[in-house]
């Protein structure tokens, strides 16, 4: 250990300062208990990344009854249904009549400037941008290591670390390859998004399923709208001219009767697809939480939720692992987080399938796909089936 | 045309004297109009061929509310739910509680021999064992040729033709390419049924998800046990013995906690899975019904019940298209029918594709199949949504 290292204590240290990392660090301090958390990101970067905009009717409980911020309501604009628009018409999935459940459309940004705003206004410990992240002694006295934006170096000695470090986590490679499962599923499409300055085409989102591919229409601001549609993962983005954007979008939702509000594109990515998980979620005195554990597919909008969901029961199961000074409560943790990470998994895979049309699709494929939104739409229970789901599974479950 | 020719005229021409065709013919007899039914295969043929044995409830009250026959119910077995078996235990699906439902297990050789018992009684002209048959005259005027079992030529001039001659249908083929289109999909396996003489393993079936593969135990008799396991496409029955069978069957079912009661196998066959329909369902004053426009993998056990829904449908519409001496009803009766064809096509798509591994699966699917049957199994509407498609849609749906 280098002679100049500060040294000091904490309960828990969380790797990553995304919403997971400082939601549970807030949980945490509600707790009673003091966490330290490092991002090798500044502050200013993690707001600039523009992610996912749909909170379930839980994550937005969350930020408001724990004091984040009720601004998600403020600012936030409530849905209460989806359209899926198929075979030339749309079909409305009415959460509230089918589940009494809503949405909330709010930026990952917004959620992660309400969190930092938070753990600043109850003086957190939140280092940004730090650099040379290590961790170590899992199974027995974890310690976290770093150099802080001013480069000076730290060491920080804690009951147990958690891995939030999204989903190139430095934290899971930590766990041994024998200590471990892994998961993968690559998809042979991807998500051409873009962010145009245009009112809204649509007051809901709608899932377009078409021939030439899905598209979906989502919204951000009165000003501000979000849109998507399925392209090849090696698509290059900045070769697309808008023309070429707004001709590709409206034809697909053309198919089923809609019409886009253009305005100026200001952002344009390609995101890619895929499916990870690593089980158990816990090892020694590390725990795993959000995107460094699994990831999902954009379809169904399931990441940020998951990562809420996870530091919900963790930071429970955490409470008790210090009190008890004993990891035997991570590992439920562990096991009662990955039946909700199945189940989103088999979701985001679901909504994937039943909309995209795969490279090699035949128009078998394409006819039965629209089989199964008839299917699906026309019957209560099958409505009900994915209204559930997709406004999210109650607490526990 | 040969001058020995036998010339007869008659309102409906069917080619196919299996369950759908023969219900059609019984069917039109009750609305007071006549009909000839002709079929390649001799009465004892069709007699020995093991099928499905699922019957919906509305099969169920078609055979009975017609007068075919309440063997049904006297030798059948009412079935008021089925085992998920995954993930090392089972997972009833409640027909009964959830929707009001329930299906019967009696075989279609059992339908069938109703059927053709129930014409001959009422003296309805069915013709077996016949040879050379083709179908003319499809936009105008109709007609049917063919050589009877005793050798002697027959032509037979109708208003309409309907070809129930099955997934090799010699009718299906004579739609000009230009009308009509085909959608098709093949499977990288198959399942591999045997007969045992035993008693049953289970009341009721059970559908087994094994990393190993799928499995599914159901039953026919007190005696008599049908049970099925995916293999591949390729696989010859005749070079596995018994012990191997069982050994097979045994370590599927063993994973979820089952155990089989073995006997004697008397038969074993591969069934090929693939889906097929043709579209539209009619053409000129020709019309398709049962597999000759559509076929499903047996997961579901939609075949036999789809096809009886089809005549269900096309009985009255050939009713109004007699009367008016038009066609035009044969639309009706396509767009009808294809309603319910894709969703049963998709219905089985899904049940096979929750189930089944495939050849290529990766650990990942075989853990998203069981979040899914988690997933299902968990929520009262999914279980309703899957319980629906599988004792059948409500008429006309």
């Amino acid at each position: 250990m280098s002679p100049s290292r500060i040294q000091i204590r904490t309960r828990i240290g969380i790797v990553g300062a995304g919403p997971a990392g400082l939601m549970l660090s807030h949980l945490l301090a509600r707790a009673g208990i003091d966490s330290v958390v490092i991002d090798l990101r500044s502050r200013r970067e993690i707001e600039q990344t523009h992610r996912a905009g749909i909170l379930e009717q839980d994550s937005v409980d969350l930020l408001v009854d724990t004091g984040v911020s009720d601004r998600v309501l403020r600012d936030g604009y409530r849905h209460d249904g989806i359209e899926l628009a198929f075979g030339g018409g749309g079909h409305r999935i009415d959460f509230q009549g089918l589940v009494g459940a809503s949405t909330q459309l709010y930026p990952q940004t917004d959620v992660f400037v309400d969190l930092a705003d938070a753990r600043e206004r109850d003086h957190g410990d939140v280092r940004f941008g730090v650099t040379g992240v290590s961790v170590d002694g899992l199974v027995s006295t974890p310690v976290m290591r770093f150099t802080d934006a001013d480069g000076a170096d730290h060491e920080i000695r804690a009951d147990f670390l958690v891995g939030a470090d999204g989903s190139r986590s430095l934290c899971r490679r930590e766990v041994p390859e024998a200590a471990r499962r892994q998961y993968f599923r690559e998809y042979p499409f991807a998500w051409f998004g873009i962010l145009t300055e245009a009112p809204p085409s649509a007051p809901e989102l709608i899932y377009n399923h078409s021939p030439r591919g899905f598209a979906l229409i989502s919204q951000r601001t009165e000003t501000l709208q979000r849109m998507y549609f399925q392209c090849d993962p090696t698509e290059d983005a900045d070769t697309w001219s808008d023309d070429r954007i707004w001709e590709e979008l409206q034809s697909r939702v053309g198919a089923n009767g809609h019409t886009l509000k253009e305005g100026p594109i200001i952002s344009r990515t390609v995101l890619p697809f895929r499916s990870f998980v690593q089980e158990p979620m816990h090892h020694g005195r590390l725990v795993l939480a959000g995107d460094s554990a699994h990831t999902v597919p954009p379809t169904g909008a399931k990441g940020l939720n998951l990562a809420l969901a996870d530091v919900r029961v963790l930071a429970q199961e955490l409470e008790r692992a210090v009190a008890a000074k004993d990891p035997a409560p991570l590992a439920s943790y562990s096991e009662h987080a990955l039946r909700r990470v199945w189940k989103a998994q088999h979701f985001s895979y679901w909504m994937t399938t039943m909309l995209h049309t795969l490279p090699d699709a035949t128009p078998f494929d394409v006819r039965r796909q629209e089989g199964e939104l008839a299917s699906l739409t026309g019957s209560t229970a099958g409505s009900m089936y994915l209204a559930e789901a997709y406004t999210g599974w109650p607490k526990g479950r």
